[in-house]
């Protein structure tokens, strides 16, 4: 394959005040590395975006070290092998890694992954086959637990982790609830992704919606948003009831999201859970292989908001942020 | 023994409107009844007054039924058998009970439970080793999970419940911080019962005192509280930190609560359970037994608040609401 001498890239010029805005992030074009002994260098096909990546860019301490300034934003990307000093990895082949938002990348190969895209589509890696979709599995089986019958409620529930999370409720036999906004997004939920109900939280009465969308109470929450929408799910808990905390994404730009029915976590006795899907690498091989097989016989849904051409990411991760993606949000790079 | 013909006890007259007052509380005098077949009378020499009393006094949905009105106050209670048509009691013997605010009891044996005061002393059994002591050894042992070495944070730390867990946490090699309520009961938390430091939130500055306290951060806490009291805590939670939710006596009056600090649920991983000690009957005997021998080996100890007299436990429930007991509080009967 010929191998160009620049590609581009996108550094973190400056940390967000507030929302993220487009001078938060520069493009760049830099020469293409010469390889040292035990390097692949891989062309990304797509770039995934995730709401995770906006705690990355600010300086406050999160559960991981904060993004570097002018350097590549993080990102997990999949691609192909375009020159390789690695026995393992050979040219031509498809890889998962985290080379950020940047059109080619250089790895030593030890966080890479082997894509085998016979039955399954590359940007799938990135998806339902990948990070978001295993946080979806551990968080349904490891946290909330739920029995056929049980009710579960899922908040951004059209998106990459949400869609997985109803899914895998579905065929496990429980009623599923999903939340999210707008009435495409509820449609498509229920109709092509087979939830039992989905409110919409933009119609402005969520607490009435989801209490005539769980006749039975809700025994089990997977929550992606926090803030008002955390606190509708609480107030329809039955006892023992299991929340999987995934993300905040509501008070990602620093807005006050108190949990006004914290008297519920008592008076329900509820456990709530939060976590990182990256700290329980010890399923990763088992759930990506039951989500693999979910998705190759169609038995799990997807959808993606694919945007064009580096250039484009940051106003596609501004858009993730404020929901404006349907699905897994990705930038196509090839 | 000899028999009187009437008894003295107090029901709830009127539900509280806000905070607790003596208008909701009633003293009768009633007729010691004959008994059926199969039936124990019981003598109260203790009552004991606890927190979740004042769930049961309003009508609201709670975890437990509510308290019907025109009843007997709901509570634990220690006394000793003085007449019996059940072969299994026999008079002079001390039994646990949950006969209520009131100076005798009828039991059908069922929910009974007889009592060796050789070397723990008959009020204890409504404390350390009773209700209390097993809501501690549940929380630290099943929730906390605390290991040696790891620090601890246990609110309302001088009370029945908070003494115990700090103490049980003390054993076990974790470094123990209280919170208490003035001078004299952080003195006591720190002196008598050995907590590595105590910090008052009266003074005013309970989060810089807090963080003070833990240089190493937070690993396990112990909430009886809830409010400013639980957020202060979860600021200084280290990574994976366990949350145990026994209480939430700062909202028992309606006061608002919320969880502020609902983020750092996610940044550091928590897990939040709430729990009610009365489900988890497959560890009593297990953990009374364990509490058994500490206590007669003074390696626990504990305090009590004893008002004199029936007619003292609407004032004395009043002051526990409000923190003024100091230890277990209990009402002397006889």
């Amino acid at each position: 394959m010929s191998i160009p001498e620049t590609y581009q890239r996108i550094v973190l010029a400056a940390r967000p005040r507030g929302a993220v805005t487009a001078d938060n992030f520069r493009l760049e074009t830099v020469p293409v590395p010469q390889l040292a002994d035990g390097q692949v260098l891989i062309r990304n096909h797509y770039l995934s975006l995730d709401p995770y990546m906006r705690g990355r860019m600010s300086a406050a301490k999160s559960y991981a070290t904060s993004q570097q300034l002018n350097d590549t934003m993080i990102g997990g990307t999949v691609g192909q092998v375009i020159a390789s000093r690695n026995a393992f990895y050979k040219v031509g082949e498809y890889v998962n890694g985290m080379l950020g938002w940047s059109e080619m990348g250089v790895s030593d190969g030890v966080l890479l992954r082997k894509l085998d895209t016979t039955r399954i589509p590359l940007s799938a890696f990135l998806g339902v086959v990948g990070m978001p979709g295993m946080a979806a599995w551990y968080g349904f089986n490891h946290i909330m637990e739920a029995a056929a019958g049980e009710t579960v409620v899922v908040s951004a529930a059209s998106g990459a982790v949400g869609s997985v999370v109803g899914q895998l409720a579905r065929l496990r036999g429980c009623r599923v609830v999903g939340i999210a906004g707008g009435a495409e997004k509820c449609a498509y939920v229920v109709d092509e992704l087979g939830f039992d109900a989905c409110v919409d939280y933009k119609a402005g009465k969520l607490e009435a919606d989801l209490a005539a969308a769980t006749p039975d109470g809700v025994d089990a929450i997977f929550e992606n948003v926090g803030g008002a929408c955390l606190d509708a799910s609480l107030a329809r808990t039955n006892a023992f009831a299991r929340i999987a905390l995934c993300g905040l994404i509501a008070g990602y730009n620093g807005a006050d999201m108190p949990i006004r029915n914290s008297r519920l976590l008592l008076i329900n006795r509820l456990t709530v859970r939060g976590f990182i899907i990256t700290e329980h690498m010890e399923y990763w091989q088992q759930g990506l292989q039951e989500l693999a097989v979910l998705v190759a016989n169609r038995q799990i849904k997807f959808r993606e908001s694919v945007a064009d051409g580096l250039a484009a990411a940051p106003e596609a991760f501004m858009g993730l942020l404020q929901g404006r993606n349907f699905g897994k949000q990705l930038v196509k790079l090839i």
